[in-house]
């Protein structure tokens, strides 16, 4: 076992201000529905309290373990609905059987790319607050300031043993890592799937990477321009505050289908492995597993078409599906089954640049990844606690993926390490998963692509901000429930109530930032802290910092 | 009661070469799989015919009761997903748990409009075959032949009791109407919502409608050109080869939303009237309820909003819900739940025209009602038989409507009755019903637009058929499990297998023509048939003889 107990390394989490009758500090828009619902949401706090106060009762004075699971690029109707499979030809009976168990949030809005989500779910707030609203595939030198505070560190300073496998994508810099973001251990690949499963010379072989040095270089002079899969760091492991190790590479090895076959199943096995030394801990655990499945590339060396559609995120997803299955297994086994929540939600929508190739193709929504249409922020989410959240329900009311993170933490009577210095756009969500629908503490959203808000959501009516030097006039307002595709504009007249009243939500959305401004990512060398950097990648660093330092001469 | 039972009418069915050892007449791509299948499928057959026969014993020595609910023009997903109603904002619960109790035949395909799916279900032939692949709004002088047997005359042949409640659309003839067409008693609309809710005067008020006269007259010269709904002939009643009667509208009366609302009310409560009543009687029954909502398109007079979506459809689509309900219960009321088959399912995809104003939306698949895409041709489809068709399932293999006629004549015991002087499209889906996924004796569909065929799918591979004119070379091919959209085409090279394969299952197609050739509707006079004709009714039929003549001048 890999996991190291939190107390035995150093824990310096970022806490800070942290007292519980202090107020968290919200945006504007929560503060009018507060004022609406002030003496409601105090009756359902003392309910919510009641029913938590009794859960640990019985689970031994302890809250619940949390199991946080993310799958990557998946098109909202993907997970959980076996209508749906059966349009598309495939089948995933574990992923069907946990929705029937747990309660669906049919209106989950998550960032539009796996960065930024992941930095929102993270740390309760929008990633345009520290500047993570970019993502990046290759070398960057830039990731989620050590100031940040996650949901990690949270839980983990209120006694939980903690644990991240799989994708990250929160930055190359050290201090962006799990380990030194709350983790007590983490495994994680630096990068994510363009390096993985595009980047490298499987992909060049298939003709799927354009990136690649895929011809003869009689014309290349530059050597730094293009990357290099191989050359990138793949896989770490770390404790909570030390040394990451790259596994699984030695130098000069070449990276491959086979080697993120290799690196799928080693996740796999270290969340089967963390959960089992987890169950028989004493603490309450943070166990998070983001499977890099089913976002694949390539066919060399893999078995031929799995189900009746064929596709190849088709066969992986059915892959994922056999994956979770076993591990909501081991979680009866284990006997944990009863006392964990588990979350299973999509980071974005689905990636239709490999439509239909993939076996992914647009359905309910208009868009994908990268588009602030409902196609690419609309993901499925579940939820489940047998016992505390209705089994096989559905909230239609509107949840952000941040409000997890204040969730989370009230889940584990934790809310007095949420931060009080700073903006938190998260929501508690607890009364709407614990009572039921018509609860949530929201009915806004403002849906950033990396800096800017580019359509702003309340109730079911959508605008589509114009454009600077677009006129108002001619902005595009649509009403999500009667027109999913966000094609047929409700209303054209920017002047008339709707396009106004959402003019001035967005007003008091960034006048509150002259209060507390947006900031930026925390920057630094790549590669930091990796007691066995490869000499290719060292080089690789080399130029990345040969071509920063360029336009500063 | 308004009913009459069979017997105590004429009955001249045009049932004709009635020889059971005669086998039935199919297309060419039939006989490729018989040729491959034909052990396993004689296999299949023995242990449909036990469990019919089991079924028949325990059910006092008689086949099932049929109830067969065809709903207008809803988009697919529209029914039976708890999931897609939160996507959308509204709740069909009695929909929803029918579907949990019933099987999900996850590929049915339809003709893209209610006419021609109608013909194809009531007789098991493609609509072309007798040219009725077109669908009229207002007075048009053809319709379904006397010469057809449908599924009514041959359960009705077989000793069922036989009643049509509810939309019909087959033609303004006489010889095409339910009464003269194998059902004892019918109440129907001669026309559809065309007339009963686009055309009339609060349509015009709201600004609904352009095709009526909603101007000032200075430059009419025609007065024959518009048409005018409270002229033409709304809801009639008639019994077995009777004279029809007018009911609801007196002579100089208008039509209006009222009315329609009226004509719905009544439709719902003959639905559950003879219901009541053949639940007593001797015979089993068919009972067919094709109501005309959700389709509506004025709010004068009707109560607000009644779902969070607030769209009329849906609003609507709830209405029919709670109906369907009423239903269902009444079934469970009367002791005729476990031993009545109840198909439930769409006519064609969603009318795309209304949306999103309506509350209908595109979203699975593209295009909608008068196209071939899946968007036109796909619907939601349910069959429950407690005991006997698996609740809460869901098959994936092609099922066409025709397919309907055939399989619900095997469930009568009544197989003797389909007609062996012609070609039957239409396929026996018994064993995929009774024994589960993997049976269904068709993996093709000639997908037509009124006589032409626009879409030929083979398993989930799909060619819309290139225009006269067009060079196959750019013919669209597509993968409708990978491409719910048909948006990727996966081969532009015609010239490859697949296109050519294509082109000659097209050709067998065509080629089967030359031996049974496609006919023509049957023609008359309008409105003929009717005992209590309006005035007004008789003067718009005589424009109409007028605007004929005018062409043999």
């Amino acid at each position: 076992m890999h996991r190291i107990l939190a107390g035995i390394v150093a824990c310096t989490p970022a806490v800070s201000a942290l007292a519980q009758d202090t107020p968290v500090i919200h945006d504007a828009e929560y503060y009018i529905l507060e004022a609406q619902h002030s003496d409601q949401w105090a009756k359902d706090d003392a309910a919510v309290d009641a029913k938590l106060a009794a859960f640990r009762e019985q689970n031994g004075g302890k809250p619940p373990n949390i199991i946080n699971i993310l799958i990557d690029d998946m098109g909202y109707g993907d997970m959980g609905i076996p209508e749906l499979n059966a349009v598309r030809g495939y089948s995933t009976p574990n992923i069907n059987a946990f929705s029937d168990a747990a309660m669906r949030m049919a209106r989950m809005y998550t960032e539009p790319s796996c960065t930024p989500t992941r930095v929102a779910q993270m740390t309760g707030r929008l990633p345009v607050r520290m500047g993570m609203g970019d993502t990046t595939v290759d070398i960057a030198g830039f990731g989620l300031p050590e100031g940040e505070v996650t949901i990690a560190e949270i839980l983990s300073e209120a006694g939980y043993a903690t644990v991240h496998v799989g994708k990250w994508h929160m930055g190359d810099i050290p201090e962006a890592w799990p380990h030194n973001q709350g983790f007590d251990w983490a495994a994680f690949p630096v990068h994510q799937q363009g390096q993985l499963t595009i980047y490298h010379d499987d992909a060049i072989r298939e003709q799927v990477s354009v990136g690649m040095k895929d011809f003869e270089g009689a014309f290349t002079l530059d050597d730094f321009f293009r990357p290099d899969a191989s050359a990138m760091v793949t896989g770490l492991e770390a404790a909570k505050g030390g040394m990451a190790r790259e596994v699984g590479m030695e130098p000069g090895e070449r990276w491959n289908a086979a080697k993120y076959d290799e690196m799928n199943q080693r996740y796999q096995d270290q969340a089967l492995d963390q959960l089992r030394a987890l169950a028989v801990g004493d603490q309450p655990f943070f166990l998070q597993y983001w499977p890099l499945l089913p976002l694949d590339n390539t066919r060399t060396g893999r078995e031929g078409p799995q189900s009746p559609n064929g596709g190849l995120y088709v066969d992986k997803m059915q892959q994922l599906d056999v994956w979770l299955g076993d591990l909501f297994t081991e979680m009866e086994e284990l006997g944990v089954a009863e006392n964990t929540v588990v979350l299973l939600m999509g980071d974005n929508g689905h990636f239709t640049k490999y439509s239909p190739q993939s076996g992914f193709t647009p359905m309910i929504f208009a868009g994908g990844k990268g588009d602030v249409t409902e196609g690419g922020i609309r993901v499925d989410s579940f939820i489940r606690w047998p016992g505390m959240i209705e089994a096989d329900g559905i909230v239609n009311d509107i949840v952000h993926v941040s409000d997890m993170f204040v969730t989370f933490a009230r889940f584990a009577g934790a809310e007095a390490g949420i931060p009080r210095d700073r903006l938190i756009d998260g929501v508690d969500q607890s009364a709407l998963l614990l009572q039921g629908e018509g609860k949530s503490r929201r009915d806004y959203i403002f849906a950033y692509s990396i800096d800017k808000p580019k359509a702003i959501i309340k109730e079911h009516l959508k605008l589509h901000v114009p454009a600077p030097g677009e006129s108002a006039i001619v902005a595009q307002f649509y009403d999500v429930f009667r027109d999913t595709h966000e094609k047929y504009p409700v209303s054209t007249e920017v002047g008339a109530w709707g396009g106004q009243e959402f003019v001035r939500i967005l007003g008091r959305h960034i006048k509150r930032k002259e209060k507390y401004p947006d900031a930026e990512p925390a920057r630094g060398i790549p590669y930091e802290g990796i007691e066995n950097l490869r000499p290719e990648s060292q080089a690789a660093v080399e130029a990345f910092l040969l071509k920063q330092a360029a336009v500063v001469k």
